[in-house]
């Protein structure tokens, strides 16, 4: 059966995914820096072809990905209503996503086709009606879930996601949006199938029961 | 400098340092099974004269402790007034704290002195004037600062607590209480100075900036 996934979703050690006022020039907000850090080091261990615990997940979380779903927070830094539709995402031209991309959003607007195979869609349909959309377009494949926080969060409280793979920043924040909160019951529906730390992170999966 | 430090404090993946419905058959609570399998682990281990990353950290949390700072709940099940003066806490007569115990409580008793050195003294004091007093009586050794997180999360809170020895747990709970919570800009004192895991746990050290 196909999956949905997330990966290399980040928190703090106090459990934040994003600090607080996220906005263009901070799209992961204050409070934060170094939430990434695993993953820049890693990308460099992929580009440079070390190995490396960061730069596995990052390949594991690739494989076999036929479509993926995000919310508008991890779309764009825009809030409410569209101004216009000249933002396509913070990722040029040419998105690494080569699949069907769902944006969560209270304001759909037309799919945007990209170079490389990513198109856009936006959609104010449930997750369960995404997630069914999104399973078709992927043909057999897996579903990736994108951030951010809130998004994953819906669908974990909702059950419906398969598999969470979590990295710990050994960072402290005090402040931000949670990742695993508010899921009170949905919880007892997942365990811990891994955590290991690199020098830089510790690196967590979460599956169904 | 003597320093105030708490060690093996352990919470679940999700945050959690107790579920919920603390009693005496369950001093943590429902919900957190395998809280601390990490430290039974460890404790073989030490038992049996066998090297482990829990082992050391438990054997570094007992060095150079002069005086212990507790909550009620880490003292006992019983809360509100005490119906007698029965209760000597979990351990028999023979506490592992061979030190002055400062136990914070709304309603003081006279202090109970126990085999092997252990004095367990009742205050409901402020925690600077309680800190004040166990510094005093450890002599020039660090005061180690039990839980429960509420305890904790109060030293912390109030910028007092120089290291933090914490264990992450491979469980999700879902509820109960949070130990790095409420704690927004005291956070910023804070920073990972360590995060190793073990096959059983992930052990952090938080530092004092």
């Amino acid at each position: 059966m196909p999956k949905l996934r997330a990966h290399n979703i980040t928190i703090t050690l106090d459990g934040y995914a994003t600090g607080t006022d996220q906005r263009l020039e901070a799209p992961f907000g204050d409070g934060v820096d170094g939430l990434h850090d695993w993953m820049n080091a890693a990308m460099r261990d992929l580009d440079e072809g070390r190995a490396g615990v960061g730069a596995d997940y990052i390949e594991r979380g690739d494989e076999n990905v036929g479509a993926t779903i995000m919310g508008r927070n991890m779309f764009g830094p825009v809030r409410g209503p569209w101004q216009d539709e000249s933002w396509t995402g913070w990722w040029g031209e040419n998105p690494p996503y080569h699949t069907d991309v769902f944006v969560h959003t209270h304001y759909p607007r037309p799919s945007v086709p990209m170079k490389g195979g990513t198109t856009f869609h936006f959609t104010d349909e449930p997750v369960e009606t995404v997630l069914r959309r999104a399973f078709e377009a992927a043909g057999g494949k897996d579903v990736r879930l994108g951030g951010g926080p809130s998004t994953v969060q819906t669908y974990l409280r909702a059950g419906l996601l398969d598999e969470l793979h979590l990295v710990i920043a050994p960072i402290v924040a005090g402040r931000g949006v949670r990742l695993l909160d508010n899921w009170q019951d949905a919880a007892d529906g997942y365990r811990v199938a891994e955590q290991i730390s690199s020098g830089t992170a510790t690196h967590v999966r979460l599956v169904r029961r």
